[in-house]
């Protein structure tokens, strides 16, 4: 009986196709590729297959009891972790891809740029045709920032501004076990006393049950009147109505959220018209960026080799947990 | 008789302020401190002073034939190299102030992020409250870099990315001498063999009769169609129509200028509204970051011990060069 893997992909170039092909067949499996217009194909190839590559939830639910490895090809698998009835299989293993570090954290270091050098407003200056540049700006060197999470892409972003000079990295993570890339880490629970020493709040959290609303109304109040907030976890993560507020009455310096509650954010939400705050429509870890594609299809090959063998998964995520 | 310093500066904060008064007093000198709305105070003082301290090209033209070192606190003096004749003494020692590397290198950091992850296209997207995010982005990490000048901006430029994991990093100056910020540095005389191969283009040159116009038409031509320009050197480095055209038309991939021909710019300059363009009013190096002050203080204390000892000054300009 032939081994089935059933991969559900739009990104995948004729390069990384070839890379899963060749991979698969050393190890005894057949891919199967579809695209994202190919629901009802993909669905039912599914049926006897073994391992599914994609990110849908839809696929997900499609597939049979027999589906053993649930690869998903997003870092974030709350969709999957929230309902374990969207698995047929209760046993079924569920791989995520942490291979967005690096564009999250260019989007994490362009953010806080972008904050501490009011370009906002010399944008509002250039699009009035006017000419205006005395705005206090600030630096990232001899800057502090707290990292909410110390996993990739957390790291990616306290190994960026390190390399721009910043004074202090401090990383907040739930067990709070040192990193080099930290100069300290302390455990999440500890978060009330960081805080009000806080100059950049970076926040890289995943979709947990523990991580909503855990930057609520009384945190926020925590906070250095010119501290800035940026988000690129997920929207739950902060209580929006007291960020606003806050933003608005200029009881912080300004934030930006590439993640909101809920996406795609309704055309007049109040966040839309906040001040002081960069918005962008969940950006900064997409798919669109080389490197991030070549290094999802390098992991998802290593971790079919670990499956094949019988050996522990890189990728394997903590279904109840979450991440 | 005493000998006296004339100090006309608005950036500088009491600290600053007690720090040369220290320095200068110790080595036998006496600061006279004026802000920009004391013209004729500052000029009255300066006529029985031997140092100025100051970025103006009026107060120079009212320095007396007994000034003898001229410390401009900003990096670009092409100002006062292109006229002798503003220099009543013709041996007036003329220095800079070469402490705008960080600051310059953050803008820098900044605007190719955002060019390279198409940000301008994604605000327009946020400013009509709508949601997209599948333009296609570009990443620092594996790219390359080209950078016209090697000085203070051009080596915290180079360091930057390089710590962003850029693969390859290119330096052009007069002399092609190497540098170990650069992977390669060649003589700007082979510019020309350069820019077909150049990804993107970090320009940051001083404004003297050599670097007018050193991007011209022809070199414009040279340049890949997925290239990026960035200028914060001089605006007159740029030949600005060929530019203009070669941005609306799609023949370059974007480009950021913070400094453009003539500044400030008027109300209807075609570079408001080229396609693909960041503008900025002339703000990467501006004295509004402490970091930057502060360096420019002491710089001019160390200087001044340079001077008051008889022994060569650490940011001579070389008046005829113009850097």
């Amino acid at each position: 009986m032939s081994r089935d893997i059933c991969i559900y992909q739009e990104f995948l170039t004729d390069a990384h196709k070839g890379q899963i092909q060749e991979t698969a067949e050393k190890l005894g499996f057949i891919p199967h590729f579809f695209t994202l217009d190919q629901f009802e194909e993909a669905k039912d190839c599914l049926q006897s297959c073994e391992v599914l590559y994609a990110h849908s939830v839809d696929m997900l639910r499609s597939a049979p009891v027999s589906l053993k490895w649930y690869c998903c090809s997003f870092a974030g698998v709350d969709p999957y972790c929230k309902d374990p009835a969207i698995f047929a299989n209760p046993d079924c293993i569920l791989t995520n891809s942490n291979v967005y570090g690096v564009t999250i954290a260019e989007h994490v270091v362009m953010v806080t740029l972008m904050l501490l050098r009011r370009m906002p407003e010399y944008e509002e200056v250039v699009r009035n045709h006017s000419w205006s540049n005395q705005l206090p700006i600030r630096s990232i060197r001899d800057n502090e920032f707290t990292i909410l999470g110390t996993g990739n892409i957390g790291v990616n972003v306290a190994e960026r501004v390190r390399g721009m000079g910043a004074a202090k990295i401090i990383g907040l993570s739930r067990s709070g076990r040192p990193h080099p890339a930290f100069d300290e880490v302390h455990p999440i629970a500890d978060l009330d006393k960081v805080l009000p020493d806080t100059k950049i709040l970076v926040m890289a959290l995943p979709g947990t049950a523990d991580t909503v609303h855990i930057l609520n109304r009384e945190r926020i109040a925590l906070l250095p009147k010119d501290a800035y907030v940026i988000n690129v976890g997920r929207g739950t993560a902060i209580e929006q109505e007291p960020l606003m507020a806050a933003l608005n009455e200029g009881r912080l310096a300004g934030a930006a959220l590439d993640v909101m509650d809920p996406e795609p954010l309704p055309k007049d939400h109040p966040l839309w018209t906040t001040k002081n705050l960069i918005l962008t429509p969940h950006v900064s870890g997409n798919m669109t960026l080389g490197y991030t594609c070549d290094l999802n299809v390098k992991m998802f090959c290593q971790d079919l080799a670990n499956y094949a063998a019988g050996r522990p998964l890189n990728s394997l995520v903590d279904r109840k947990r979450g991440y």
